[in-house]
């Protein structure tokens, strides 16, 4: 065994991939004969000295973990404070990778990650402790600035495109007495990446999903409405893709929940029924209406195989840099062809992709703002190319892993509240 | 080809494998080199002489509407009264029989087309007309007399109890610093069979869902909240199953759209958003929600390899027993062993299925009105065990056909409204 850990943990909201990724990791790891010890629910395992000795998993469940969706050590939603309101905190960390000797420290998340990720590099360079920190891409919501996609988005666009697709055939079957206009809610708080793989769904120009909105463009109910119903009109039906996040011109979302998460943004939910509301009251037609939440984000069995591929290849990558001692990077995915689509990983600072968000360029959102150009379907279609079904058991099932997750010893006081 | 022509007609919310039962329809017919024609949207096809030749349909296409979602001729919710309430519109109907030679008519189904198809029996027994009418089973809901499963629920309870599972793995891993309560929304309007096949999510005793309501139990809101408070302090989360149909003890919809359908049913949905509410109001947890809506009855990339066997097998069935002149049957599904599982098809009078409904039985629901028992697991098993992927495009979506749906000439003056 090589001298020294690697402590690797998962943050913010889970993937049907980040689990690809942690198993990369460790494989990688273990090539290289280094000791991976993991952080039970992020960062707070690293705070609360809660860590799991992957040494003590067989290879085969390391192996399994790349299709098994959820976060196999658990995850957090939790933000450090800048280096001088969360000193004492940061001091702890500190203290936590000196008893267990962590010389890398990997941490897969999105944005509010990355920041951490940077903030504990550069805590590492003031203090003198040999830590080399890296950042590992994962989010759903593809809005990471320099990475051209996020580990994670190809498998959630998939499953949204042929959700789409399917639900579509459904409507479309039944509209002469039944649902006019079916809307589809998807993730997405400030970036329509999400929405926008819905477009993928169809074929032809009449396709579903006829209608997107996407959180860039401000919702303006009257044109929206007569959209709907120019679509109704022409088509018979209509399906409405909603991302979560679209706001009145005045900035208020359009459905507010009220709540705000862990690092101040608001909860939100509840826009499709919201919009399915407006459809049935204003132009009286019936309306179904889908919140897949969670679902969209776990889906492992409609994984992007493309998504999956690089969800393991940012692990193995983030091993090699640690082990090189690239401090404060993350290996991101750079494309370097459309078509056919060529990619390969590259390390990009931490420090230009903390706290940035990507947005959908311009040129991606069709004129009238209800759908995207060719320009965005040649980005987001090799994303969700390929499939990369788990194996089953008998039952019918998904042979899901979970893992044992064996505590490794204390060797501090607890964390002090 | 014989002389004759058979009608086949789909009604009702389409299914995951309704077109299944299209395809085996079709190709058993062409074996007996007999004509099939399908009637567009359902009955209302049948009225307006609106009719799709489908031996101009090619058999790769015949075949791969097998793996194709949706209703391939269009399926409505429309009901006709009695024979003697709607008499004109019977009499359309042989009207329409009679100028296209049709001798066999089968209409695929769930309830209130088992009631149709009866009556178009009775009326063609006075009519002297020589037509065969045979019901084809088909629901998500589970709910027709007789048959041991319906055609359809496999495939929605395999794309459930595989949501959940893999909605139950986010959940988990993000409890700590996030939603401790997910509520998952199914649909059952009467009946608890889709919340039930939640129940065959998990492995062990707390494993997800913790609580399941069914519509056939009467929701008692201080008991679900007390169930739910004691599993997230006993596992630290909790995901709750709730059927779209479940009830307050004096019979109100606990979700109440107050909008009604063709056949007279409310319109429901949104009790996963409302239960959702009760808990965050009610025990302060933070909690999301999912509606799959009709994502759970399209979802063709799940189907249940049992359920899609199934579907096959009544469809070349119904054809069978029209072509031997047994009027006024459906081919039901008979379980013979449950382990291991063995069926069969038999033919069953359409009296004893139309206007029927199946609810859960009282043994197959846990004696504290939250799970399922083990006879209730013994019978869903089999029903969602194989997978039957459907094949996939290069661009990473399902290869689903649209038929090319070839009309026939009108013999008839249009149906007068």
């Amino acid at each position: 065994m090589r001298k020294g850990t690697l402590l690797y943990s998962q943050s913010g909201g889970v993937t049907a991939v980040i689990n690809a990724t942690a198993s990369a990791v460790i494989q990688a790891a273990r090539r290289h004969k280094v000791k991976v010890l993991a952080a039970r629910n992020g960062i707070l395992g690293a705070l609360r000295e809660e860590l799991i000795d992957t040494t003590k998993a067989p290879l085969a469940a390391i192996r399994a973990l790349a299709h098994t969706p959820g976060g196999a050590f658990g995850s957090c939603r939790y933000k450090l404070k800048s280096l001088e309101a969360d000193r004492a905190k940061y001091e702890r960390l500190l203290d936590v990778f000196r008893a267990h000797d962590v010389r890398w420290f990997l941490y897969n998340g999105g944005n509010d990650s990355a920041d951490t990720a940077l903030k504990l590099s550069q805590l590492a360079e003031a203090s003198g402790y040999p830590l080399t920190c890296v950042g590992v891409p994962k989010t759903v919501d593809n809005d990471l600035a320099v990475t051209d996609t996020c580990p994670g988005f190809g498998s959630a666009a998939k499953y949204t495109a042929v959700s789409v697709r399917e639900a579509a055939l459904d409507v479309a079957a039944m509209a002469e007495t039944s649902t006019k206009v079916f809307v589809y809610e998807v993730m997405g708080r400030h970036a329509g990446w999400l929405a926008a793989a819905a477009g993928l769904a169809g074929d032809g120009k009449d396709d579903a999903p006829q209608v997107i909105l996407f959180p860039e463009i401000a919702y303006d109910e009257a044109k929206f409405l007569a959209k709907v119903k120019a679509t109704v009109d022409k088509v018979g039906w209509c399906v409405v893709v909603v991302s979560e996040g679209i706001r009145h011109p005045d900035g208020r979302f359009v459905a507010e929940a009220g709540t705000v998460d862990a690092f101040g943004h608001s909860q939100l939910g509840g826009v499709g029924p919201t919009l399915a509301g407006v459809v049935k009251d204003k132009l009286g037609l019936k309306v179904h209406w889908t919140v897949p939440d969670y679902l969209q984000r776990s889906a492992r069995h409609l994984a992007s195989k493309t998504d999956l591929e690089q969800a393991m290849a940012v692990g193995e990558a983030a091993v090699e840099y640690a082990l090189e001692g690239m401090n404060g990077v993350m290996p991101v995915i750079v494309r370097t062809a459309d078509s056919p689509y060529r990619w390969k990983i590259a390390p990009a600072p931490l420090a230009k992709i903390a706290n940035h968000e990507k947005k959908m360029p311009k040129n991606f959102i069709r004129k009238d703002g209800f759908g995207i150009t060719e320009a965005c379907r040649r980005y987001l279609a090799p994303l969700i190319r390929g499939e990369a079904p788990p194996p089953y058991r008998p039952d019918g099932l998904p042979d899901y892993l979970r893992l044992a997750n064996t505590p490794v010893t204390r060797r501090l006081p607890p964390l002090q509240a």
